[in-house]
């Protein structure tokens, strides 16, 4: 967050006070576009990893990385995530609980009966196209399409919506996250 | 934006040096949770009202009312919009520039063929279930969903994201409209 | 942070689906009014606080005090604070550390050798006359005077700004801080 | 506000399906360093201009260039900026109006009888050394030193801190301006 600057300089006056350039503390609490695709990429990275931990280590391990990619990578610590999975409905669309969203990733909670586990599938690759990208602050909004393509090649596309915030010590954390299947005409 | 407020009292001490309250001016741009929920009132209203407008004036009255309702509730004057229709797929499916947005709501634009008109499909009433609100300054966001219904008393439920900006002047904004059929597995 | 509320009622139509009113989670991450005036509250009292305590046990337990003050509102954990303190000038007029602040305010510390320890003046009493607030969603700035009186009824008045940063966990920290002897006229 | 980027290529697997970089549609409402170092140059600029406006066309050039500067430069038209001037004190210390910001720049208001026109006083230079930057999404706090030289080659230091809000269409404005002159021990 901190880091000194060397500001303009004004040397071309008659009557210039100071022969050196000035170093200036800067904080900058907003978050940038280079914040956002990192955040992005390290999301895909992790609903891969999870999906490889689970083949490799069962629903034991997947159950733990999905915990480390909850805690890292969304809000729920500090209140209510606007969390739309793309396959949930009815009563349970919306996740806005840490509980939720985990029971979404990997399943085997009663409370969700709908859930098998969305990060299980054996994902092995995501990309991201963002459509367009909305900074404002501390909280940065993407809209775009992602592709992700399991173990057998077959690519599932989803309309996605992220809405990420940098906190006071500078971590980044979705605090929404829209998805759902395209549309199509019946 | 502007108002008076007296502040806190300090009389209880043997050295108060001010027999008055103060009054401070106070600005404040941060949105609020009324103002998000007029906002989607507001949307939900002005929904129906093209709807009626088309049944009454055709196609040209419908076509100034959603131009109306764009330039008062949507933000493209500011740059892109984050809008993912609940009906629109393909390289069409995101519509972050005033002209997509219109061709979605009331069509009859060459360049989107597949839009036939949301907003003159006749409906009458839309009722807003959030689950969830996110306060962050001048933008909010809303997550929940809507229920809109048609003449014939049928009802469409849509997963439903909506971000709004306040802008320096006060007015309310969506920058953000993500909207979703909800998932049914097969 | 989080709360429920009861959003509006859509009950008078005739096509309301649902019997119940909605319950939405809610997250505010701006800061208020009253969050400001407390923390001008607390800062008065967390000065006189620290000159009692100077004179019940002496510098080491005003120190103690003093930092506790910094540590709990001020936001040098965060990275640097726009501090310009009253009475400082020259090249140690502005305090954008924890260890400059800290000299300010109890002395005793070689680096800063004109700080004889602001708050160990044996005060008893603050009084603030905001004359205008500025709130920008989780920033807020105050501006106005500030009394603050002696043991011996004597009262010192200072124009002073402050900038208040509530961070993600709802804590309210001074990011800013001006304060300057009143201009009189040789 | 609106710009193209090329996001990150995703270009080493085998399951890739998109052969083009993508291109999404940027909006960033964050304030950044260069415009905060920016404006801080024009208001320098302003006050030196307002001085020769005023030596060339006598107070009615000098008022209306004042005005400019305030209309450009001050977020008055959006509610009360908070504004301590250097030599302002007692009920008139705080200008949060446009009236009585105009009145210390150029004084001739029966108002304010203690304004004898700041910006009047032969200015021909200003430099300014920022201790430390703070950005906080749209708005943005500067503080340090600004040393402004007159036709005789004098120098006047003072305190300077300034706030800039960024407003929705990109324009920059003063929202807080606390300037005052150093602490000298009697």
């Amino acid at each position: 967050m901190l880091k000194l600057i060397t500001a303009l300089a004004f040397s071309t006056t008659l009557f210039a006070t100071s022969a050196f350039a000035q170093k200036a503390a800067v904080k900058n609490n907003s978050i940038t576009q280079e914040e956002v695709l990192a955040a992005q990429q390290a999301w895909g990275k992790a609903l891969v990893q999870i999906s490889q931990d689970f083949e490799k280590g069962g629903i034991a391990k997947a159950t733990e990385t999905a915990k480390s990619v909850l805690d890292a990578a969304y809000g729920y610590d500090d209140g209510p995530v606007l969390f739309k999975p793309t396959l949930t409905s009815g009563a349970q669309t919306f996740r806005t609980t840490y509980e939720g969203a985990l029971a979404y990733f990997v399943g085997n909670n009663s409370k969700f009966p709908q859930d098998s586990g969305f990060a299980l599938k054996g994902w092995r690759k995501t990309e991201i196209k963002n459509s367009a990208l909305y900074l404002n602050g501390d909280l940065a909004i993407s809209m775009g399409n992602v592709m992700i393509t399991n173990k057998d090649g077959q690519v599932t596309t989803v309309d996605k919506t992220w809405g990420y915030k940098k906190d006071t010590d500078g971590k980044i954390k979705i605090v929404l996250h829209h998805s759902s299947l395209p549309y199509s005409a019946k």
